[in-house]
């Protein structure tokens, strides 16, 4: 399987959500209409997007719901836990940590760090607050799969360069900037004011 | 200029923060090359992007950075202010209402609700949280342009059935379920959980 655009793996995490609650209202198969949902996308590139995954919907009888979600939950790397430490206690930290829909995906919050030695020691939903200088020596004991950074932009850099040299392969950006990382580490920005964005471009060309 | 996807807006948010970044260092041009950043997209993508909108580089040159900005500005939307209000002060909202990415790109939060009668009164910011019952009163005397909802699941339809009254055309929703909503207004939703799935699709298929 060559490489998929990012867009393509966003519309099958939307696909996997959408079987959920059908699977939960008992629908043993869906349509590629019903997939496409509430105009997010249309069910030409619903059906073309599961059979480029090898799944193909029978016509008249549609796609069988628990066997697209165990291929679509195998495909996004979803049949495993994850193990994700979280850089900076502020408040998308915060936000971060009580963010029920990680735990209910698999992603488990298994470390919490700041620099700030006034926070560090404190508790978060169970979750205490470490030392952002011992980064290094948990991340050889315990290793995690993902870190997410949640610092302020001045400090995002440093703290990059310092989890790649754990082994970390994947990150979760929310500084508002670019960081630069080694090949062979996937790093995702998340930028708020960018999801903001669309919306002001479509109430601009409505 | 017809119905534009939305991959092609974000990549055009990402461009404009990029070229902020070039204009900082003093730069008068950029190349396409430049443009399509550490491996985000393709110089062959840049200049498809920005043909499309009627912008063209100087085979050499590249491209005049303050006229770029200006004119993606414009495109975006973003040339003028926008009101936001923010419905449900948990911890996602308490991120929001922190974000400092949110004013410098002109996105104000104005408002800010909760149905919690212990977090009404209370300021975050300098913003008081205001009780849920009087947001169509509100928002008659001090329209805003952008609600995001920031609610448990089972809240979010109810709240959006009661937004859209008021007029409110473009909505950015994190509660984790799918809202039902008029034509003409914008629905974007927003899932942290897909965010980490793009990184376990990522870790799996290396």
């Amino acid at each position: 399987m060559g490489k998929i655009a990012e867009s393509t793996v966003r519309r099958l995490s939307v696909y996997l959500r959408l079987l959920e609650e059908f699977a939960a209202q008992g629908k043993g198969t869906v349509s590629s209409h019903e997939l496409a949902g509430q105009g997010h996308t249309t069910p030409a590139q619903v059906r073309k997007d599961l059979s480029f995954f090898g799944s193909f919907g029978k016509r008249g009888l549609g796609y069988p719901v628990p066997e697209l979600i165990a291929q679509l939950r195998d495909i996004l790397g979803l049949d495993r836990p994850y193990r994700v430490a979280v850089i900076g206690a502020g408040k998308i930290g915060r936000a971060l940590v009580g963010y029920q829909g990680f735990v209910s995906r698999g992603f488990h919050i298994v470390l919490l760090y700041d620099n700030d030695l006034d926070k560090v020691g404190v508790s978060w939903d169970g979750l205490q607050v470490r030392d952002e200088r011992d980064i290094e020596a948990d991340l050889a004991r315990e290793p995690v799969d993902i870190a997410i950074v949640a610092t302020p932009a001045c400090a995002a850099q440093a703290l990059v360069d310092r989890i790649v040299t754990t082994g970390i392969k994947a990150i979760l950006n929310f500084a508002p900037v670019e960081v630069s990382h080694p090949d062979g580490v996937v790093v995702k920005n998340v930028n708020m004011a960018l999801e903001l964005e669309t919306l002001s471009y479509a109430l601009r060309n409505r």
